[in-house]
């Protein structure tokens, strides 16, 4: 007979889950395994609530299995580590991600790029190789193996450091695969959610010229004044689009509702890279001629590989980057979804589990 | 008032035009321009039939102005050459491709990328800086600046190697740019047409591992055995379709219909890269997913550059790389337009404008 999540590991946990597809979530006592050779444990402090975290509460993936705990922008303090581990100790500010395995042994692992391994394994809604359910961080305790944690520099604060782990990696990464890092380029970036707005922040610091895209006339404000944009597109207005046709090489697409994309492509110079890092559920309509004129490129991009996950943690914190949060209580989080769910938030709601999630 | 196409220039020349868009060409009397300074004159002696002739002859793509002289995989034999020509001489066996003209100013010029210049002029159907139409291969006598033309070496024979100055460049030049021609790499090439038996071509002549995907299976053994691909998949075929699945490191996509993309996607491996070059008037289904999950990239490509033409006919020249053709006479035109909408050609109909376009 199987245990069930409160008695199938040793170690007491105390999280929030979505028992079926509301939307809602609940108080739910489980338990996390015993720190393993290669394992780092540790206490919970602040974890990011994702789009995506929404989206696998609902089943909207249609991948969803109950209880489920989300949350993969998790940050905390070591409580203990395996006898083997090298990189961590306790006391250490670290965090993790949206994966907690990968195979190790692929041609993507050995690239350090995990994210593409066929056989990742995902922070939470997994089955781990135990055969028990991956639970996300919005619960108090975290495991995971040290090839999957990160640390987190001491000039981060851990509260806005969180969304880096995943609205963080999922816009520097392709920035920098896709060559729209390099000084004196032009960006565009569609959506100023998120991760539109870490990305802003990024291409920012990598000394790019940024244009937000964005369908709200009303964010124009905050995208130059508060995020530091250099200027600012309303995508519906036909005379601003047409101005600036032609003029980017690079385009970071962060929406995830359906759009269209020939507007999109048409910003692009020849040559230019529009990318998709948000996960619209119906197709969209792509032209192909705008694409033959100019030989632009449409491409996808999903997190990033460990090593690069650093790699961004460190320059985030070389230049003070972090996201623009709003801290939540843990007993506020249904509210937080229903407001998350109308883009009610700028721009990332992080809960302080450290202080208000208790176990009643 | 204007002059008619007879009398604009002082050149007669002699070609074959459609006067509408029902699909009909028939016998045009018209004018070539005095050469120029910096002018190749040349006797055309094969002239390739090109699907997108047929588009613009029925005005398809809805920029189509009449008369019409079709034509721009042109070939001939050099009779005048200008006083500032340095490349060219009279006797030269030389070829015009797709464009007679572009900026020589902007960044993609200065790039040796003029086929992507905004001021692109094209071989036919294109207004020239003396606001007379352009007209194309399917007449006697070519005139174009000496920029726009390129060498035939003398080991291709002209008619089988005027395709490559469309179909030839159209493919060469995107294996080359999306790196798909490393030896040891996997390369899918979707449809055996003009286009797609040269990529086979070209593909192996890189030392590449070249799959053949396409609709109709009494095609296999001629991609096999004919054309040297390694393998075949036909892509109705679900389990075939299933086992190939990320296995290709690029696939060269030169089909015109509307046709699914998942699939494709699907056979891709990681960070693979689909490569649209032929052009569907409708937009095709994108799933985002897909993309993300592997970083892989949809892109398009139009023809290339002077210099990659010329360097693309110097590396056939060497593997001995040509298209397979069947040359027609000029009275046989219609014909062969009505066999092309049929795809009923292996794999290229090339006139023979030497030997049979005679002025009526």
């Amino acid at each position: 007979m199987e245990k069930s999540p409160q008695q199938e590991h040793p170690v007491k946990a105390f999280g929030w889950a979505a028992k079926d597809p509301s939307g809602l979530l609940s108080p739910f006592p489980f338990s996390r395994r015993a720190t393993g050779d290669e394992d780092v444990q540790f206490k919970v402090l602040f974890c990011g609530i994702c789009h995506s975290d929404l989206h696998n509460i609902k089943n909207e993936w249609g991948f969803s299995q109950y209880p489920l705990v989300p949350g993969h922008e998790i940050v905390g303090v070591v409580t203990e580590v395996g006898s083997k581990v090298r990189n961590f100790k306790v006391g250490d500010r670290v965090g993790v991600g949206c994966m907690v395995s990968s195979c190790r042994s692929c041609e993507n692992c050995a690239d350090d790029l995990e994210n593409y391994c066929p056989k990742i394994m995902l922070t939470y809604n997994s089955i781990y190789y135990d055969g028990t359910t991956t639970y996300g961080g919005y619960s108090d305790i975290m495991v995971a193996n040290e090839h999957f944690v990160v640390h987190i520099p001491n000039n981060l604060p851990l509260d806005a450091a969180a969304p880096l782990l995943c609205a963080g990696i999922t816009t520097y990464s392709p920035l920098k695969y896709f060559g729209l890092d390099k000084p004196g380029m032009h960006v565009g970036v569609v959506g100023l959610g998120g991760l539109g707005h870490v990305a802003v922040k990024f291409a920012k610091a990598f000394g790019v010229k940024v244009t937000v895209i964005s369908t709200s006339p009303d964010k124009k404000e905050e995208a130059l004044t508060r995020l530091g944009a250099d200027s600012f597109l309303i995508s519906k207005d036909p005379d601003q689009m047409q101005a600036a046709m032609g003029t980017m090489d690079g385009i970071l697409d962060t929406v995830s509702a359906v759009h269209p994309l020939l507007p999109l492509i048409g910003l692009l110079k020849s040559h230019g890279k529009l990318v998709m890092v948000g996960a619209p559920d119906q197709p969209l309509e792509l032209p192909v001629f705008p694409l033959l004129m100019g030989r632009k490129i449409i491409a996808g991009s999903g997190i990033g590989g460990m090593k690069e996950t650093q790699e961004m943690i460190d320059f985030a914190a070389k230049h003070n980057i972090t996201a623009d949060i709003e801290v939540i209580s843990a007993d506020y989080l249904n509210t937080a979804m229903e407001r998350l769910a109308k883009a009610d938030v700028k721009y990332r709601f992080v809960i302080d589990i450290g202080n208000t999630l208790k176990a009643s």
